[in-house]
C-alpha cells in the first residue's frame, strides 16, 4: 500500500500527484440526497461498496441512513466487516468452499447475505454456514434483463427460494433483481422500458414463490441511474446504487428524464495530476495516465480550466490539448480531471483525499482496494 | 495489501480467484531470448518496470544480463532500489521539488538517470541533487514522433544538453529517444518507417551535440514492438523494453516482419478466473472483470478452452460464450485469461504467482504496485 500523497491540514496545491480527490462538500450532498430519497420513498438504501470500496465512505453512508452495504466479493465483506459494518449483502455468486467459510466467519459478526442462481451453491453455503454454526440469508438473483448472472424469472426463482428455505444454514430472505445494463442506456425512456421489465421479472417470481409458500422479504437493486424507478414501483425494498456518492463521466452521459443531462448528483471524485511537460506545441502533459484512472469508458475530462481538452493517455502520461484562447499551462500546475468510469478508478488508489474549500480535511483509506478474491 | 492467492507448492487448480499468473517457464525464455538479443546487437537491455512493477522480476532481468530498469515514477525507482536495484533510469520528466527530493535520496545507493525536456526542471533537479550531495545523470528526451514529451531533435537537443552539462549535481548522459506510438502500429514497414524517423533524430541530434561540443554516451529507447531495429541502428546504446516478458493481445495483435501474426514472445502472464455461474443459456459467468485486468485494450481472451469466447466484463465480472461443441463449463471451473494490455493489468494486483508445469513455485510481491508518484 501507498503512504497518502498528502497530510491534513494541506492546500489542494500541496498534495502530491496523482492523488484521488474527494469534494467531500459535493460527497455530502450526494449521500444525503440518495439517503433522503430512499427514507421519502420508503426504501432501504443499501450501497454499493464495489464503487468506494472503503469502509469510511461506508460508515458515513450508514450515518445518513443507509440501512447497509453490498459488495460482490468475500474480500470486500471482509474489509467492511473489518472497518464495522455489520450488514453486508454479497450481491454475487460464491462457489468456492474456501471463499464460502470466510463469509461465514463474517456471519458470527455481521448480518450476511448471498446471493444464489444454481443449487449447487445453495449446497456448498450451507455447509460452510453450518460449519460456521451461523446463519447467512440467501436471496434468488433472477435475470432482470442484464442477461448475466440469475435464474429465469418465474418458477425457477421460486424453485431455488425452495432450496435455500430448507437449506441447513440458510434462511431465504429474498431476490436479487439488479438489473446493470440499464443503468447507462442513454435515455431515460429506455432505462425505464429496461426497469419496467425488471419490475415485471419481479411480480411473476413473487406470484411463483406464494404459490410455493414463500415470500420475498426484501427484493433488492436499482442503480444510480434508474434508482427513482425502482423505489417507487411498489415492489423494490432495497436501492443498491454506489456511483451516485461520486458521479463519473459514463453516468455524466446519459439523459435525464426531461432530455437534459443527467444532474441527480454533482462530481465529487477527481483525479489530481500536475504539468509535467510544455514542450509540445499546442499540447502539455501530466502526470496521471492508465494507472490513475481506467480508461475502458473513455479518457478523463479537465475540471475547472476553460480552452483544455484531454486527449489521451498511456500509463503514466496523460496528453491535454490546449485551445488558442486557453491560459498557457506552467510546469507544476495541478490539472484536476473527472475519471470517466468511478468503480475502477477508485480501486487504482489506495487514499481518498477528501477536500473542503481547497484544504484537506480527511485521508480515508481505500481498505478494500484489490479485495477481487 | 492483499494477502497471496496461493501458497508455494499448491496446484494450480488451488489457487485462489482470481490471481495473476506467471508462467515460469515461458517468462523465463521471454527473459533470456531478450537478453541474448540485446548482448548479440551489443546493446544494454535496461528492461521497463513500468510493466512489471516488482522489484522480483527486475533482478530476474538483471541476473539474465539486463544493464539496468528504467521507470516512469520516482515511487517505483524507490521500490526497486529497496529492492536491491542498482541502476534506475527514470524515463519521463519529474518537476515537482519533494519528487526530486526523494529521487535524489536514492542517488546515494543507485545510479540514478533522469529525463528533461524543459530548463526548469533541469534547475530543480540540479538543486535537489545538490542539496543531497549527489550526482543525477541527465537524459535529453527528443521528441522522435510520439508527440508526447521530448524536445524538438537537433539545436533544442543540444541546447539543453548544455545547461544540463553546466548544472551542479548533474552530468549530461545522453538521450531520451523512445518512439511509444510506433510499438502497436499494426504492420511491420509501419513501425519500421517510424523508427527510422526516430533515428534520424537522434542523429541530428547528435550533429547538434557535436557542433556544441558535447556527446550523447547513451541513446536510450525502443520497445517490444521495435526493438530489432533500434538495437541493429547503430545509434542506439540500449533498449528500454517491458513487455516482451509478459506479452499481451495488444502486441500479439501486431504483425511480423512477414505479415504473420507477432511472434517474438510467448505468452507468460495470464489471469486465472473461476466459473460463478452457469444459469445462462449459452454463456457463463467467471469472476474477474475491470478490477482484474484493465479494459482500456478490450477484453482478454480465453486461453486453452475451445469454444470460449470472452464476451464482455463489468466490475467483477466476465461474460463468456460457449460454442455448442464447446465442453460445458461447470460452477468453479478454472479459466486462464489473456490480458489486453499487460502494464495496466499487473498494477491491479498485488502478486505474481508463478508456476511450472502447473504447481506453483513462486509468489513474487508487485512492490510497485500503485507507485505512481
Amino acid at each position: 500500500m501507498q503512504d497518502p500523497p498528502s497530510e491534513v491540514g494541506c492546500a489542494l496545491d500541496e498534495i502530491d500527484t496523482p492523488a484521488l480527490i474527494l469534494d467531500l462538500d459535493a460527497f455530502d450532498r450526494n449521500v444525503a440526497k440518495m439517503a433522503s430519497y430512499a427514507a421519502f420513498a420508503g426504501v432501504g438504501l443499501r450501497a454499493h461498496a464495489k464503487t468506494h470500496k472503503s469502509s469510511a465512505v461506508a460508515r458515513r453512508q450508514i450515518a445518513a441512513g443507509a440501512v447497509g452495504q453490498c459488495v460482490q466479493k468475500v474480500g470486500e465483506a471482509e474489509a467492511l466487516v473489518s472497518g464495522g459494518i455489520r450488514d453486508v449483502l454479497v450481491s454475487n455468486q460464491v462457489v468456492a468452499a474456501t471463499k464460502l467459510d470466510r463469509l461465514a466467519a463474517l456471519a458470527s459478526q455481521a448480518q450476511i447475505g448471498l446471493c444464489f442462481d444454481d443449487p449447487e451453491q445453495v449446497i456448498a453455503a450451507s455447509r460452510a454456514a453450518s460449519r460456521a454454526g451461523v446463519v447467512i440469508n440467501g436471496l434468488v438473483e433472477i435475470d432482470v434483463g442484464m442477461a448475466r448472472c440469475g435464474v429465469p424469472p418465474g418458477r425457477a426463482g421460486a424453485d431455488l427460494a425452495k432450496r435455500i428455505a430448507d437449506a441447513p444454514g440458510l434462511r431465504f430472505e429474498g431476490l436479487q433483481a439488479y438489473h446493470g445494463r440499464a443503468q447507462h442506456l442513454p435515455a431515460a425512456p429506455e432505462r425505464e422500458a429496461a426497469i419496467r421489465g425488471a419490475i415485471r421479472a419481479v411480480q411473476q417470481t413473487q406470484e411463483a414463490l406464494a404459490a410455493a409458500g414463500l415470500s420475498a422479504s426484501t427484493v433488492s437493486g436499482a442503480g444510480t441511474g434508474t434508482f427513482r424507478i425502482e423505489a417507487e414501483s411498489g415492489v423494490y425494498t432495497e436501492l443498491q446504487a454506489g456511483s451516485y456518492a461520486f458521479m463519473d463521466l459514463e453516468y455524466a452521459g446519459i439523459s435525464g428524464p426531461d432530455g437534459t443531462p443527467f444532474a441527480e448528483f454533482e462530481h465529487s471524485l477527481f483525479v489530481l495530476s500536475a504539468v509535467i511537460s510544455v514542450a509540445g506545441a499546442g499540447w502539455c502533459v501530466v502526470d496521471a495516465g492508465l494507472k490513475s484512472f481506467s480508461g475502458e469508458k473513455g479518457p478523463p475530462r479537465v475540471h475547472g480550466r476553460e480552452g483544455y481538452e484531454f486527449l489521451g493517455m498511456s500509463d503514466e502520461h496523460g496528453k491535454i490539448a490546449m485551445l488558442d484562447t486557453a491560459d498557457p499551462p506552467r510546469l507544476g500546475d495541478k490539472v484536476m480531471l473527472i475519471p470517466g468510469h468511478c468503480d475502477p478508478t477508485i480501486n487504482l488508489h489506495d487514499w481518498y483525499v477528501g477536500v473542503r474549500s481547497g484544504v484537506v480535511h480527511e485521508l480515508w483509506r481505500i481498505d478494500a482496494r484489490g479485495a477481487s478474491r
